[in-house]
């Protein structure tokens, strides 16, 4: 699905030709009813941090041919279609900075069946779009990726799953997380969701990274589930996971405390399912979620389970959330804003308890709410977090879970501002490791 | 795709069960992100016009299979998806009003992982919703049908072409409208994409009216299109029009005045394709539109061309536009809102003008602006047109035509106001004709 507005955020980025940034592109809907022939196009007009590019400059991109605007205005047979963006490219030596940016744009278009004098009719538009840095090799070891959590509330609505993983590759993440209840047919999607799966991971050179999953042990009023159901739900989705390609399953257990203390039925769950993770070489990865923080009898709990059983296929799950400095309320419909719960409120842990828990930390989930028109993030410190991780030896997937405001479109483009900070950062720690 | 709000607007629907109304049904959208077991569902809360109506009473139906609460809640396996809405029927006897109703719904939902004080979540939506009379008979020689024109904006961004057939059938129209120039890979649309078309027009029902499709003479800034070019301009559509199953084909030309008059190759291009017209029994419709009214130059020399040629195959589309009492400005990007153009302004069409040319008219583009939540139209006549059509004995569609303000989601709950008005007034006069 194309973006309600003219701007598209996928695909703004920087164009390099024969090595050399040349300019930058910007996706357009097509913004009249019906599209338009080619020859009708009367430009477009682009505005950059209130730079205003020439119009005769730009170059169009629709069906794969590239125009000038007077080859345009004299083609034949080119069709702006309703379903496929124009890319606009703008030639500017070096290209656009990493980051936000303020982006105008007015199409111009003419109508033979419109009296002249109304002509051409002009389409405009003005969002931030953000260009993420695309630095081969600066990415201090780590990996990214994207949870499609992200994108809860635009997925089935203004977005399909493709249209998540066309974003993930445009924004130079290669790894996707999904979640097992948010798969359709689940817990028994259909061979052929199972195909597109595939398809889709290779299409956009996605690694299938961690599945959420979950095993709800009140789902009845009446009674909770046996071990042995439980341990069923948790194989029943390690198969799944196994079958999409994921190396990582985050199994989340019903609790039974304000501080999410897990059923008490966990640790048979996960003994009973450990061999099966070893052989489909599945990591179960616990989540360390606020309000529990690394130093808490909960997190101790699986890391003393993990040294007890020498498992290699338990590691923890880190959701960045724990590191929070500030508060944030939206992004949690279901909650009064008054009442907000202990599991919202800022935790901070100290990067040290992160450093001596490293050895046992399997998968990032890299939470955070918001990030500013100048890439700074007001709840997450991540300059201290990646600091943490690289000088801690570790490597492994940071993968960007947006839980800000949903309304239709934001996570998108916040999952960009997010890459880009990561990627800013990382280059400057591999800048100063050299 | 679903609509972004927990209510959607297709479906709202009052349920016959063995030929009495017993109830309204209502589609939701899941609300929380993971999606849910059905036994975690603790029910909703429907409120109609300020009438709550009993969280037990209402019934739910999920992957086809339908449940009291008390049922869902001991269900084991069932579980609503995140891509697929849940019906929620209420019981009341004798079902809703036609018209526009006030929806109120919370839904409440446990989880298992969410510390027991925060739960039930609570998710509530509220909003317009209609219902369109479905009294089988009451068309008074009408068939209604629906233009994707209706939907601009939406399709390809909210909606998929497929989500507009289907609540075309859901809100009892037969007929669907397209545009040439919408069809992706237009002019030469797939095979893949004309078999889907044939699929969905046989899924919902739907018969394929009329084509929207364009001479554009002035294409290039040098130079008109001759009037061989103007032909198989012409001709392409046609071939398109049979091949997609549509009869009627609304050829537009390129103006060379205010008021609209074609280019001066329209009769020759149209006279060249009058065999092909009459071998595929597609009809050539002009539209008649403001700011053109019927006692016009333009209009007459449509009227003097018919009768000259004695063609079957050449009739008037109307647009309904032509009748407005009052001005819209909304709904035209592309204009400034001082700068009213002519054709937008109210013309005010007499019925009687209606009347004397209605031998010659093919197809009634329905075409409106709002309606409002009394189902007034706000600006077109819809009584007056509809007895002047049947007192004069006109048969045929009365295609819905939205042309009002772009928000999402806006034209589809319009259409179903405009169907309601519709179906309302078709009704008494099949009342005041017993």
């Amino acid at each position: 699905m194309l973006e309600y507005g003219l701007i598209q955020t996928r695909g703004f980025t920087n164009v390099i030709e024969n090595g050399r940034v040349t300019g930058f592109s910007v996706l357009l809907r097509m913004p009249n009813y019906r599209g338009a022939w080619g020859s009708l196009i009367d430009g477009a007009d682009v505005t950059v941090d209130g730079k205003a590019f020439p119009r005769e400059s730009v170059r169009w991109t629709l069906g794969g041919r590239t125009f000038t605007l007077d080859e345009l205005q004299a083609s034949t047979g080119v069709h702006w279609d309703l379903d496929a963006p124009a890319v606009v490219t703008v030639p500017l030596d070096g290209g656009l900075s990493a980051g936000v940016h303020e982006v105008a744009v007015t199409v111009l278009l003419r109508s033979p069946y419109i009296p002249a004098f109304a002509l051409p009719l002009r389409f405009e538009d003005r969002r931030t779009c953000t260009i993420v840095p695309t630095g081969i090799g600066d990415d201090a070891g780590f990996r990214y990726g994207v949870s499609v959590y992200s994108l809860t509330g635009d997925i089935n609505t203004v977005m399909t799953l493709e249209d998540a993983m066309a974003d993930i590759a445009d924004l130079g993440g290669s790894g996707v997380e999904l979640l097992t209840q948010g798969i359709p047919g689940y817990p028994e999607p259909s061979a052929a969701w199972i195909d597109e799966w595939h398809r889709l991971c290779e299409t956009y050179r996605l690694v299938p990274t961690n599945i959420s999953s979950w095993v709800d042990n009140q789902m009845w009023r009446d009674r909770d589930l046996t071990v042995e159901e439980a341990a069923a739900q948790l194989e029943r989705d390690l198969r799944l996971a196994h079958r999409l390609g994921f190396g990582y399953l985050r199994p989340k257990f019903g609790v039974i405390s304000p501080e999410l203390d897990p059923h008490p039925t966990w640790r048979e769950t996960v003994l009973r399912n450990l061999d099966l993770a070893a052989e489909l070489d599945v990591v179960l990865n616990p989540e360390i979620h606020s309000p529990t923080p690394i130093q808490h009898p909960v997190t101790q709990n699986y890391v003393r389970f993990i040294e007890e059983t020498g498992t290699e296929h338990v590691k923890l799950l880190i959701d960045t959330g724990i590191f929070q400095t500030e508060l944030v309320t939206d992004g949690h419909p279901g909650f009064d804003e008054d009442e907000v719960p202990a599991f919202l409120r800022p935790l901070k842990t100290p990067m040290s308890d992160l450093a001596e828990v490293l050895p046992h930390v399997g998968f990032v989930q890299s939470k955070f709410f918001e990030i500013d028109d100048q890439l700074h993030d007001l709840h997450v410190p991540w300059a201290d977090i990646l600091r943490t991780l690289h000088d801690g030896g570790w490597s492994g997937w940071l993968s960007s879970e947006y839980e800000g405001r949903r309304e239709p479109y934001r996570g998108r483009e916040q999952l960009r501002r997010h890459h880009a900070l990561l990627r800013t950062l990382a280059a400057d720690l591999d800048r100063t490791a050299r």
